[in-house]
């Protein structure tokens, strides 16, 4: 389990690794930060959300963490560590915050050294901003937390891995394979960004911003989109994502074929179904 | 404009009706009621919503009011007024509630005695509730009522109609044509119901309710849908919502052929649009 001696260390101090940072440290971990920014560090110093950090990546300083919670995306996660694995101190366990865990997890762990461990992890919580200056822990209160183990990972690690979703606050921890996590994430969470997205694209707001009801605004609230970031989460999910598009475009036809043709008992239906179904989800 | 002398009537005590009943009764308006449900009439008369009622329509009772609020759906509406407009008092203001337009205000204003006037009207408020146990016009506050006038109607009567909206405390109150009203609503709430269901259909939810984030929750709230009032809706607004429902698939289409090929420019160009055109819905 995790000891308060533990030293951790957050690579990347975005929205999430800031937020990271800012928890930890208030439960009493002791908290380092590496990230090119200087600004970027030097606010997380004056904010107290790290004890110490780093603009550059030294030996000195990342062999000294036990923990190495990467903040990073997905592409340049794995430059990182083919980096600078030599430097990490033997025995740590390092994880991650990225949303997609196929096209990662497998390819880290493939090249990891034999005496470090890397486990999967994907805290379900954002915001429509980024940036150290927006971090707060407060966002993974009661948030979903998947762990992403393999047959490669010891339980040691990966309970440790679940424990800093408790210490955050995350309200339901729980470990899926790699594929299947891309599966369920495709369809919960891409699949909505890309209708969102889309949505936003037919046409200019003009004066219909006068008229939104409150559907409209928490339908649409995620098509403001991090682009830098996402359409590298789609691309090392595209085969499950497109897989995810087409389902939802086939029910979309059915959907349009059966008020076309005033389908009435298939309107209804699909209706019946979608509240049945939606109240599944219900907190 | 409105006095307290002013009598009115809500036929149908559903969400709306009833919650109109509670927010005029509240400002004290004298508010009676029509409706078939022996046992809402009691509930209603016993929580004070409304002065009166009636479970028939009856010459007598109706062509007592001034002010005919209709909590009828379209169709049923149409059938109302062809039945019981002769027992309307001479100078009578009749208005709606409903959500759809173009198929209902010519066909009323067509068939309406001279002597009385009709103001479509749309209080864009509601819930994933109904039934007048349900009633609350806090659901108007701050929420967008619009009035769909034609050059038939007198500007006495359409500023009446605005002035019910303001009393229910409704935040936007404005003015639409019949035809731009349904374009509008088509796109904004027929189309966005319609995606709600059609991603509610494409799978059991089994495990994934565990795994799912605000976002996957906001964008379906409204996939639990009156499955009577909703498929008339589209019905009644057909020509318009199907051409919605084509333009959004046209861009869920270009988004997908991106991710497709890769190409990332596009991507990235929908996600800036996206995100540029909802920061004007922001409230």
């Amino acid at each position: 389990m995790l000891s308060k001696d533990n030293k951790i260390l957050i690579v990347g101090l975005g929205l999430i690794g800031g937020s990271y940072a800012e928890g930890l440290t208030k439960a009493g971990y002791t908290v380092g930060a590496i990230t090119r920014s200087a600004s970027t560090l030097e606010y997380a110093l004056k904010k107290g959300i790290v004890a110490s950090g780093a603009t550059a990546v030294e030996e000195n300083y990342l062999s000294g963490f036990d923990i190495i919670i990467s903040g990073l995306y997905p592409t340049t996660l794995l430059e990182w560590v083919e980096q600078y694995q030599k430097w990490f101190k033997s025995g740590a366990l390092l994880t991650d915050v990225t949303g997609v865990k196929g096209a990662i997890v497998s390819k880290i762990q493939d090249m990891l050294r034999g005496d470090v461990e890397f486990v999967g992890a994907h805290p379900m919580a954002g915001r429509e901003v980024s940036g150290v200056q927006n971090a707060d822990s407060r966002i993974f209160l009661g948030a979903n937390y998947i762990v992403t183990p393999t047959e490669r990972n010891s339980e040691d690690a990966i309970q440790k891995c679940e424990e800093l979703g408790r210490i955050l606050g995350f309200g339901n921890i729980s470990r899926l394979s790699p594929e299947r996590h891309d599966e369920i994430i495709g369809f919960l969470s891409q699949l909505t960004h890309c209708i969102a997205v889309s949505l936003m694209n037919c046409k200019e707001p003009g004066e219909m911003a006068g008229y939104t009801g409150d559907s409209f605004r928490d339908l649409t609230r995620i098509a403001k989109i991090n682009d830098n970031m996402w359409p590298e989460l789609f691309m090392l999910n595209k085969k499950e994502l497109l897989e995810q598009m087409d389902l939802f475009r086939t029910e979309f036809l059915r959907l349009r074929t059966a008020i076309e043709e005033d389908d009435i008992a298939t309107v209804r239906l699909m209706m019946q179904t979608s509240t049945e179904r939606r109240k599944q989800f219900d907190k």
